[in-house]
């Protein structure tokens, strides 16, 4: 499983389309085939998928739905008389919409699908379905479109397809979570629908996997080309006929980009740690690595972007040259933020599951596990009164400071929900429109933060402000406003040696302006 | 003349490589030809450019030399006996760069190169240089080749030229800055060389100008997409059947995209302001719109990138597809911060014109007077000691803020500054290699945000952090060393009742981790 990944890592350094196809083929459609199926699929498809003979594709999204896919309109009915599932688009908001492969070369295609039974909607469900025939031809009752020019990926024939009564045996729906009897019986060991829902989402973990992995290389690239190129490049000169001067030799020029490399190693640690999580995973470790693989997924998809918007200014001019390739991957890697789970609601996501261990843990009185929140079973760490400048960069104490900060942004966020709660608002709309102070996606990046931190010689940038003497927690919190900023380049990390308590004035004000 | 802005709006809307090539033959070309020429050069070229008969380009840039464009290496030299100039690549990194207009379809071009009299070098100079004929023959002696293909702008066909000591008559030297006469004598009446180059960069101002103004309308037009996406698309619900919500009704999606709103509102009016500072341009205000220029072209284009970026993430995966324009602009519009001159070294080269105004108003104790800084030949304001909330949200006592700011950030800088040279260093090392603590780039900024500050109802998205109760000068300079972060999306305005003397110890050790 490590070769095969590694082997994606390397197409991918090569050509994102490449890697973004087979991914769709071997990830997605073979992944759903092995975790939705059972053993008749796989003796089925998995050696014609692994050999090529068959492509698959995998049809989740549709126009009308892409973050919130528990929504799509694409229904399947059971028909009894002829043993066969119905799979239909009810409307033009149902159509499949981004469908890897789909455009020109899939033969098959996972159509994730509503399971209407005996007019119950029993929730999403995934069933198989051919879409053209071994030469090529769109089979009958299937329309394809291709979505069309995009910023990047070209190389990915995106597609758009409608289901018109396409009639499926009862066999293509891959039953591992739920079944139908050939009478149209519904069948699920797992009766409680949101945890169906979960697990038909399972075949994204991989994807996401390799999507932080390829983010950290494509950073790694970058970096290499734009600090070479201010390795060789010469630009002013400090006497008037003196030599010009390295970029790289100008302080402006390393602040722009060291910090970056210096990140770029914190999340290379991070990634390979993600990696291994995964290949070693158990039944226990899976809503962990579910976890860790969305915040993950976000934060080194975006620091890939802001990596890529800088190194490509530092190459001046030749960094718009496509064959300088910087350039050319800020297209290419854009939509990392928005596929396999957009960015912004990946963080909600993983905020709601901090959450809910947060508040069980307490309620039960058991310790924390899992989630990275481990630390919170110990005492509070203690922040030495003299704060030498060994203290302050010993590893230690700074993963200290990152612990401090999750405890106290995770203690006001569940106060905060939990207040809203016992005024009768419901969890759902106090999650979903809440708008907090301690906004939930920022308790997230600490959380990805502390796990960061974790990993063995992993540094990241980081901003230390110190404040002897005492600061007030509105000074905190201005501090953490901050640092939710988008695009905030580095970590914040507030260090004190005794928190004064008063002031909130500066939260009021900063509520009323921001 | 703002017709004719406004007609390179409108179509930059459509097209921005149609607006960039229309740019490089009537602002670049059209005018050097009119800044830096004569009567005779005006009477000979203008009207033929004007309808279009011959098509001009802009010869600075070479592979060598793109931001030190002081530096390139094409020669002229000056043939007495025929009364030519030659103009010749004397080696690879000579060759023009990136020449807009080169690759296809210019006739001519002004040749930028450094005149050589009698074996002395006046520095660079500009000369007219046919390099096709009407018929789009390439002319003898001259090489071009094309720059290949770029991340946006390839409806602009950007080339390489190589001069293979081309001879041109000698009239064909734009003069009004310097002359050679028949006999092959130098003249000129700017006798300081750094004067002269400055005057050969005139034509850039419009240029830049142009910049600014796209910047703003691009981020408008990101935004209106964006906005209206939200507006429209719905995604998940509150309740388990209930209708789904609008995106815009999501606070974490307001906080995304109405800040921005508010910036562009700001930029908007700055752009305007410099638009009409440059069509009522005199002689005496050419120094004042190069710096508010430079300055704006610097901040807008950044912000601009910024904006389509979390627009096009905002937009989901239909920001990817190149007809929703979001994400096309990213490539399109990326160059803006690299081309007619670098935003961070425009930055660096207005700090320096900040600080020698600063330094020469305080030498001569003379009022400030054209760059922004006027404010500071009034008293210091005063911040109430009582801050209400209609005290913080008037404009008045935002723009207070900004001043006190820019004067603080002024004085360290300039203390900095000449502390070092007091030690030794030479003034151009001292700005070049200091690597300051108070950066001048950041000053800079403060300086553009004062400007747009004081712009009619001009309002940005900034965070006010208020200290009641005193605050030190370490807590400020933390603080300031974060908004100095490249990225940080918002202005940072520090207020307090008071200004506690003490602690720097928080700077030491940033200066040692950051
Ligand atoms: C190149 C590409 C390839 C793809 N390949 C496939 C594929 O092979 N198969 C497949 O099934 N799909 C595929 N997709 C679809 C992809 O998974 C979706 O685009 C993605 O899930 C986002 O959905 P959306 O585009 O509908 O955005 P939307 O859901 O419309 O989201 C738009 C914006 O709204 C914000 N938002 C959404 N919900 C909330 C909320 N509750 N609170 C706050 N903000 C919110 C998001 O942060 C986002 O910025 C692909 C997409 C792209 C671009
Ligand atoms: C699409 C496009 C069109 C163009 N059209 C034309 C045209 O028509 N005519 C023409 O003459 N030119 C043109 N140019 C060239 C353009 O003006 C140059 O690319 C630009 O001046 C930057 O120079 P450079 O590319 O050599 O970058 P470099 O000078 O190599 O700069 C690279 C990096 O180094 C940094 N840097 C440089 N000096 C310093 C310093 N002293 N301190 C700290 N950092 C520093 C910069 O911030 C930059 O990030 C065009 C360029 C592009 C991309």
């Amino acid at each position: 499983e490590l070769r095969k990944l590694a082997l994606f890592e390397v197409i991918g350094m090569y050509d994102h389309s490449l890697a973004v196809k087979l991914g769709v083929h071997f990830f997605l459609w073979g992944g759903a085939v092995k975790f939705l199926g059972t053993k008749h699929h796989h003796d089925k498809w998995l050696s014609s998928t692994e050999n090529y003979e068959i492509k698959g594709c995998f049809a989740l999204s549709e126009l009308g739905h892409g973050s919130n896919v528990r929504g799509i309109e694409t229904v399947a009915t059971y028909d009894s008389n002829t043993g066969e599932f119905i799979i239909n688009t009810p409307c033009e908001s149902g159509q499949k919409y981004w469908i890897g492969g789909a455009a020109n070369h899939a033969t098959h295609t996972i159509a994730f699908s509503q399971l209407h039974i005996n007019g119950s909607n029993q929730g999403v469900h995934a069933f198989i379905v051919q879409i053209r025939d071994s030469d090529g031809n769109i089979c009958p009752n299937i329309r394809i479109a291709d979505c069309g020019h995009k910023t990047g990926l070209n190389g990915v024939d995106n597609g758009r397809i409608w289901f018109d009564n396409v009639r499926i045996p009862r066999e293509n729906l891959l039953n591992s979570v739920a079944d139908v009897s050939p009478s149209g019986e519904y069948l699920s060991a797992i009766k409680n629908a949101d945890q169906r829902f979960a697990a038909f989402l399972a075949p994204l973990t991989r994807g996401r996997v390799t999507i932080c992995v390829s983010a950290v290389y494509i950073s790694k690239i970058s970096l290499a080309i734009a600090i070479r190129y201010a390795l060789t490049r010469q630009a002013f000169s400090i006497t008037p006929n003196g030599p010009e001067v390295l970029l790289l030799d100008y302080p402006t020029h390393q602040r722009r980009l060291l910090p970056l490399l210096a990140k770029v190693y914190a999340m290379s640690f991070a990634a390979n740690e993600l990696k291994m999580m995964y290949v070693n995973r158990t039944p226990e470790s899976n809503k962990t690595i579910h976890i860790i693989s969305s915040a993950y997924k976000a934060t080194l998809t975006w620091n890939n972007m802001h990596t890529l918007q800088e190194c490509r200014e530092a190459c001046g001019g030749q960094g718009i040259k496509s064959e300088n390739r910087v350039g050319q991957f800020m297209g290419e890697f854009d939509a990392q933020s928005t596929f396999e789970g957009d960015n912004n609601v990946l963080m909600q996501q993983i905020s709601k599951a901090l959450f809910a261990e947060y508040v069980a843990c307490q309620k039960k009185n058991k310790p924390f596990s899992g989630l990275g929140l481990e630390h919170m079973n110990k005492p509070l760490p203690i922040i030495p009164s003299q704060l030498t400048s060994s203290t302050i960069r010993s590893s230690e104490f700074q993963i200290d400071l990152f612990h401090l900060r999750e405890r106290d942004l995770l203690r006001r966020f569940a106060e905060e929900v939990l207040e809203r709660q016992s005024l009768g608002e419901s969890k759902e709309s106090t999650f979903i429109l809440g708008g907090f102070s301690n906004s939930p996606s920022f308790d997230t990046l600490s959380g990805v933060s502390t796990s960061i931190a974790k990993v063995p010689d992993g540094r990241r940038a980081l901003v230390l402000v110190v404040f002897v003497g005492g600061v007030t927690f509105a000074e905190i919190s201005a501090l953490r406003f901050l640092s939710a900023q988008e695009g905030m380049a580095y970590d914040l990390i507030i260090a004190t040696t005794k928190i004064v308590n008063g002031q909130t004035l500066v939260e009021t004000f900063m509520e009323k302006l921001g």
